[in-house]
């Protein structure tokens, strides 16, 4: 049974994608402030139009920030798309919409970079000046690109993947390029180590989640920790948003929370399933993982609040 | 006295800079079409955000498309300014206001220039694109960057002196860096050869026009030329726009129609005094250069379509 964590002062570290995880740091910086830590997948970040875009990062920052345009899950609420437009009509194959004060957190990131900045920090400078008050750590400062091989032997860079062909293509394998030199960014292992919870949010496992676990120490660091909770961003066989269910049941894991659960299994002590999904409870005790059942929706700020309690037992 | 041209299709070769020889050019594009070719100063040119800003050379192309921005002078009308305004919110020092739509000219230049193409094509390119008839070159594809030394000792790149200090340090000295090694881009001199008529706009003297004269070849070219006419910048001892009375006043030239002829004089057939200063055609006619009188002020399309018609003698 999950232990009950008494003091709003726990220290959470989550593991986090982008729209899924970025709904449930919001529930967790409602609760808990700044004893949050979000380690956030770079393994999507791309050079686009010259800048360094990070859309993982720039999700979890804006939704914290309450800025997010939480209708298309990406980019800022009301900005505008001019910079784009215009690169179109000069006739530019402009496929990846960023936003004009979207471009210029990419701008801001890339010329904080050029001028010696860790991408940690630079991370860090972008959250405090829109407000954040949950910490925000880049699973990585050196690039770790995810790629996908399609069943027709293209080998594409994740954003053409995700945004140029829509996730249409069928998947036949993910890899993570760069992974194995890439070191998890400064603080990343301390967060891991210091928190007295470490959430793994409801993101894409395969997408979001696998490239944070796959870097050196972070996968020991997790086992060594007593308390690892993870979310199913399966519900009743879907994903919310995203091919995360499309990816599950091409590469073999199935669509299903105890699908999930398995792929966390020596990480994992407890593992939320939702509760429109009791079988999967027990097949996710079946692994020896604790599950804990819960609304695991977040339509709103409140309901990723909810969730957040529960989770943490508050 | 001035050949009076008889037909249309005269090709005219125009030297130009900012906003007044934009003007004028605007102009030439109105009388005689495509047969206007345009070379640019580059020296304001600067690598500002990452992108490689054209100040000079967009200024010209947007006139000419019927898009620029013409009650500030730079950039386009109706343009927003979200992104520099981002910029500004997380800390950034952007005193360079750049329009978001202004920023795609200058992402695609940059673009373009990293996949190879020279600067003379992609200008050409931006040109064909927001469909604009005359021909326009940027006066060199190597770096020629125009500094400027104060009396106060300070060395200033020239967006520095001219926007983030708005022309206010006392100029002790302008220098062209690089132009020694800078070659005319190309179709620069062969532009001015095949030119019917050889044009030196209301530009800058010393600012715009003399990086273009300083070019290997250029000043040859034009001596060499059966007809080159220079329209006085100065009217009744002031400039329209800028800073130039008071720098060709500060570096001893004076700020007249025959200071600026003077500068002028070994390659200028014509120069055009503006009808409020009919005293100084006799101060050019001095200079053995044919003065002649008109209204250099063009307040509209039709004020330049006038004046360019008067130049061209048609």
């Amino acid at each position: 049974m999950l232990a009950r964590l008494t003091s709003l002062t726990v220290r959470v570290t989550a593991l986090a994608g982008g729209v899924g995880g970025a709904k449930l740091v919001v529930g967790l910086q409602r609760v808990v402030g700044e004893h949050t830590t979000a380690i956030v997948n770079t393994g999507d970040d791309s050079v686009i139009y010259g800048v360094h875009v990070c859309p993982d990062v720039d999700i979890v920052t804006y939704w914290c920030a309450g800025i997010a345009d939480t209708q298309r899950g990406w980019g800022l609420a009301g900005d505008t798309f001019h910079f784009v437009e215009a690169l179109r009509a000069l006739g530019r194959d402009a496929w990846f919409s960023l936003g004009d004060r979207d471009l210029a957190t990419c701008t801001y990131r890339t010329q904080r970079l050029a001028e010696g900045a860790g991408l940690a920090l630079v991370t860090d400078e972008i959250r405090r000046a829109l407000g954040v008050a949950a910490g925000i750590l880049p699973m990585s400062e050196q690039p770790v690109a995810t790629r996908i091989t399609t069943t027709d032997g293209d080998d594409l860079a994740f954003q053409e993947y995700f945004v140029k062909q829509r996730c249409e293509p069928e998947v036949a394998e993910i890899r993570s390029e760069g992974i194995e030199s890439a070191a998890p960014a400064p603080g990343v292992l301390a967060a891991i180590e210091a928190a007295d919870v470490v959430l793994i949010c409801p993101s894409n496992p395969l997408l979001s989640i696998a490239p944070i676990l796959g870097l050196d120490g972070v996968r020991d660091a997790l086992r060594a920790h007593r308390q690892v909770i993870a979310v199913s961003p399966i519900v009743q066989g879907k994903a919310l948003k995203g091919p995360a269910d499309r990816l599950l049941n091409r590469l073999g894991h199935g669509s299903s929370a105890s699908g999930v659960a398995r792929l966390y299994a020596d990480v994992c002590d407890v593992f939320v399933v939702d509760e429109r999904d009791p079988d999967e409870a027990g097949k996710v005790a079946e692994l020896e993982i604790e599950p804990l059942l819960a609304d695991t929706i977040m339509s709103d700020g409140a309901a990723s609040e909810r969730l957040a309690k529960v989770v943490l037992g508050v």
